[in-house]
């Protein structure tokens, strides 16, 4: 039995999500059916991170076993072929069985798009487009995101149907990028996130931009530790999972002339 | 009766084209559509180029007449709100009756984008993926083009179905940029340009950049003024109409900051 790991881009717009759903098309649907097509055996693959339906990725990592003798350069371009212009695979290689997309990932990285002046059709399926910021969004997004670093309890910003046992993460780093007119990128990093995690805090994010809650308000939030203290979830298109990072260094870091999503 | 003009972006990928069909879903239907919703009277646009189906547009120009008073701020809002992802309205004004989208635009530039690797998936829907490029792709598709810039009949690059009374135009500029690893991007710049005259331009490009065609040969299929001397027509989803002009500086140069397409 081999164990392959690889780094699965999508476009999430059209996927009911990443998990596998009968009768629902999801990226780990497609990728298990071309898989097994490929190996000649079923096959089934392990995420770093289960994204929600209409979330992208640029750095997801997977894992699965084979027992059969498949080319990692076949695999790769039979993947990519096959797979469409939704997906891409890069970097597939053998590695150890103690390998574990999941579970040896130590840190996360997610970007969000929004934008207060309507994106260009090219950006649009990534970008929320959220007229009501203002000018000075980003600045008071920092300062309220700065609540939110380190090891803290985010029960506030906990999907209710998790499964998480402890409700504990730390959040790395949460930094703001851009203005409001020219589209801001929000990134957060942190050991792992809670399901629906950065999409929450973006909610709370959006109406510290708008201008309708305090920055120092995510405090409160925070320690509230309560799920009924924050919004509902911020819209998906605007969110991508950036990376995923490995303590053996995997996968590679792009190069600078690899497009920013 | 007023003359109102605007730039109108879209993503091609799901119209059929830009020209009214009836039954079938285009720019041009949706944007008339519209803007009889917004006007109370039935309104005919008229575009600078009627783009193919799945070609896209970073600058298409259009305009129509309406005998409402419908402020423009609002008309930009409308359209861009009701219009959804795949289209972008910009710069709408008001223009004096002689103003006309097709037959006072002095020059059109179009671009195409290849690539020899598979392109990303947010990059995908307008990158023609081609494995067969070459490394030295880029200067023989330059050589090839130097044959074509200048005043000359296009007839070889003109699809049968035109209803042009004259194949004479003038290519202005033409150039080449990037690699195929990272992306090749072929820009077009002519007075006018003949029905898929750039996509017939590409099919040629494709074969010098794979290396089954000289690019001195571009001089014979010119010379030739036979549309039976070229190839097919290249792909739609790698093509971009990128830009119009008129002689009053109509529409304003984007920024930097303006995500290239």
């Amino acid at each position: 039995l081999r164990r392959v790991r690889l780094v699965l881009e999508y476009d999430g717009t059209d996927f009911c999500g990443f998990q596998r759903q009968p009768g629902r098309r999801t990226v780990q649907g497609v990728i298990e059916s071309l898989l097994g097509q490929l190996c000649g055996h079923p096959v089934e693959v392990t995420a770093a991170g289960r994204t929600d339906a209409g979330v992208h990725s640029r750095g997801q990592v997977l894992h699965f076993d084979t027992e059969g003798r498949i080319e990692l350069n076949r695999l790769e371009r039979v993947l990519n072929v096959r797979g469409g212009r939704e997906l891409r695979v890069r970097e597939p290689e053998e590695t150890p069985p103690e390998f574990h997309a999941r579970f040896g990932a130590v840190r996360r990285t997610y970007r969000y798009h929004v934008s207060a002046v309507k994106p260009p059709p090219w950006r649009a399926r990534y970008v929320l487009w959220d007229e009501r910021l203002g000018p000075d969004a980003a600045p008071a997004m920092e300062q309220a995101l700065g609540w939110l670093v380190g090891e803290n309890d985010f029960a506030s910003f906990c999907a209710a149907n998790s499964s998480a046992r402890s409700t504990v993460r730390t959040l790395e780093a949460a930094r703001v990028e851009g203005d409001p007119e020219h589209g801001l990128r929000v990134e957060l990093t942190a050991d792992a996130f809670l399901r629906s995690m950065v999409r929450i805090i973006m909610a709370l994010l959006l109406e510290v931009g708008e201008g309708s809650r305090a920055p120092d308000s995510l405090r409160d939030v925070l320690l509230a530790a309560d799920r009924g203290a924050a919004p509902k979830t911020a819209p998906a298109h605007g969110l991508v999972l950036h990376r995923v990072e490995y303590p053996d260094g995997y996968p590679a870091q792009l190069g600078a002339e690899q497009l920013d999503w």
